[in-house]
């Protein structure tokens, strides 16, 4: 795999298309949600499908972060080998070779994972029993994103019980996560969304207490919402990803006071050059849908007033400068914000860390590989 | 890398979410495309971005293909060095890492590479002279997809001088893709666009001859619109790469007579598996984002009849199954056509080959790497 620069090189020689952090910019947001969570008394269990790299997850538990969430078994042992002690499985996991992996995973690090359905609470059961592990096991509830999640209230109560009833596998408590509510542009209408999932935590919590149990842990949120739910006094952990990077399709969210959600830097950039340059208005880029997400939008060309990136094709995007004063030369590079971060990040096999980004002395400081690229079983 | 499957191993066994190849269907489109550029008189150079499978581009050679293209330089390496001897790349190259990779792989095969700019004509005899390589050199045109190209006509035939004074260059004839023209649903428009491109390119094979060149290639076309090429008697080689899988956007296109266009099959899925089934109309799907590129699209549920696939997330996707009669259990597993075959290939570290695919029969014949993903460079 060609890596696309070396610690000590000025920005201007990485090969593009390369993924870049701006690594002011994220040890800034690095600190600020380590702030958050520390004064606002609750745990920070970061999300680490957006970056698949233990050397930043490594970096959030320094700075005070819990463990990890996964999506994935496979993304979860990409964590564990690269020294990560603590990884939850924000998700369900199905079938047999994946369970088995799973419960082989426990026996070396706390693992935990969730659950919906009771045949899969039996599922997990005989497969940490088979290898003797114990498993963390946290019942999802569905609190509005119409995805995965049982029913709140009595069906996770049962579910819950089950699982402390079950001698491999441990009841850790609620898995809330309101996806949906991300991305709602509006800081009321996600407010709105949050204090109804906080309800439905609360009614799954008396019908916990109705068969004797307890949710030791309430884990949930993204970067969308979390204010919300670490002010609820229901939530206790956080298991916010996109912070690190903030991506252009976050910057289109809203706070209470109608201005830009910029809470967070943007930090993560695909650089690319300009191949082809047909007429001065038209800038062909090398970095198209295999170096770029468009799930979530077209990336923001950076400090190019008035251009739009469009129309990609499989390694093409077209810079389009006709209603703005940026001019670019071919072989020039140029830095575009992904507009979603994660599966931007999954198309890539390595970071190229900047230091001094946006000055003449930007220079690579260091090269992370993208460990968990393409970690999908 | 996980590999999901084996060779011999029963369809159900295979790991998800996983890329599937229906090899029966796919050989059949193999042999269509092959057969009719063998009638039509025209060199099928297979488009290997669509693929990335040295293993893929060699059944296209054995069956008459003249050889590859590929849109980067990382892509046209492993290609050769997975035993393709002719690769062109139907692009432009920029940055000197790159020209001179270029250059160095021209002295392990014939190499091609497209222009559109005069100074990448002295960029590109430099590199070629810096190691005594001899290139193949086309002139790309603009036929109307407003991405790279120079103008048709005089100016092309101006580059294509500069090319033929340059010592190491060979002038080896006009890249005329007309991207732009592959998705456009109805045929006659299709065949308009194409007739518009043939103009330009006699406009442009003029201005040659009337500075003493001739354009011996004549290559472009895609899956969308090569009967229109191959029928101009202009064009003499094929570009074609999607026609192998047929990817569920190019089944919205349309024939002659209104029909949908399906002379190739669909023969490439995305496997995945039912890991939640919280209400029986909604069977959340592990492929979301990471497994599927929805840039064109969703994809297709195979064999599902009323399902819909939406609202995919980095890991999950959701089928909807109310407008259906089709229902399915926790653990199952369904194929999903993707909406857009070149970037969804590009997720996967692997192929899996099935034979007997829709039989009870159903078995994994071959596991193929898929060499060049994330060859952007």
């Amino acid at each position: 795999m060609i890596q696309p620069a070396t610690p000590g090189m000025p920005l201007a020689q990485v090969d593009t298309p390369a993924l870049l952090i701006d690594l002011d910019a994220f040890e800034r947001n690095l600190r600020r949600m380590a702030h958050f969570a520390a004064k606002a008394g609750v745990r920070l269990r970061a999300h680490a499908k957006t970056h698949k790299s233990p050397d930043i997850a490594a970096r959030q538990l320094a700075l005070g972060a819990v463990g990890v969430c996964c999506q994935k078994v496979s993304e979860a042992e990409v964590m564990v080998e690269g020294g990560i002690g603590d990884v939850l499985i924000s998700n369900e996991v199905a079938g047999t070779p994946k369970l088995d992996r799973l419960a082989g995973l426990a026996r070396r690090a706390t693992v935990g994972v969730c659950v919906d359905d009771p045949a899969n609470v039996a599922e997990l059961e005989a497969a940490a029993a088979r290898v003797g592990a114990k498993l963390d096991v946290l019942v999802e509830i569905d609190v509005g994103a119409r995805r995965c999640g049982a029913a709140p209230g009595e069906p996770a109560a049962r579910l819950a019980e089950l699982v402390a009833r079950s001698g491999h596998l441990r009841f850790a408590g609620l898995q809330a996560y309101h996806g949906a509510a991300q991305h709602v542009r509006e800081a009321a209408e996600r407010r709105a969304l949050i204090a109804r999932a906080v309800e439905l935590v609360q009614e799954t919590r008396r019908a916990l207490a109705a068969v004797g149990l307890e949710a030791g842990l309430v884990t949930g949120a993204g970067t969308g919402t979390y204010e919300n739910e670490a002010a609820s006094g229901v939530y206790n952990e956080l298991q916010c990803g996109s912070y690190i990077f903030m991506d252009a399709d976050y910057g289109r969210n809203r706070r209470a006071d109608g201005s830009a959600f910029a809470d967070y830097e943007h930090a993560l950039f695909v650089y690319a050059t300009v191949m082809s340059l047909p007429v001065p208005e038209r800038a062909v880029v090398d970095a198209g849908l295999k170096a770029l997400s468009v799930d979530s939008g077209m990336p923001l060309p950076w400090q190019l007033p008035g251009a739009a990136y469009h129309r990609p094709s499989d390694e093409h995007g077209v810079l389009d400068l006709a209603g703005g004063t940026a001019r670019l030369a071919r072989g020039e590079k140029v830095l575009l914000v992904p507009g979603h971060c994660d599966p931007t990040v999954n198309l890539h096999d390595w970071y190229v860390g900047v230091r001094g980004l946006g000055t003449d002395g930007a220079r690579v400081e260091l090269v992370w590989p993208v460990a968990a690229r393409g970690a999908v079983f």
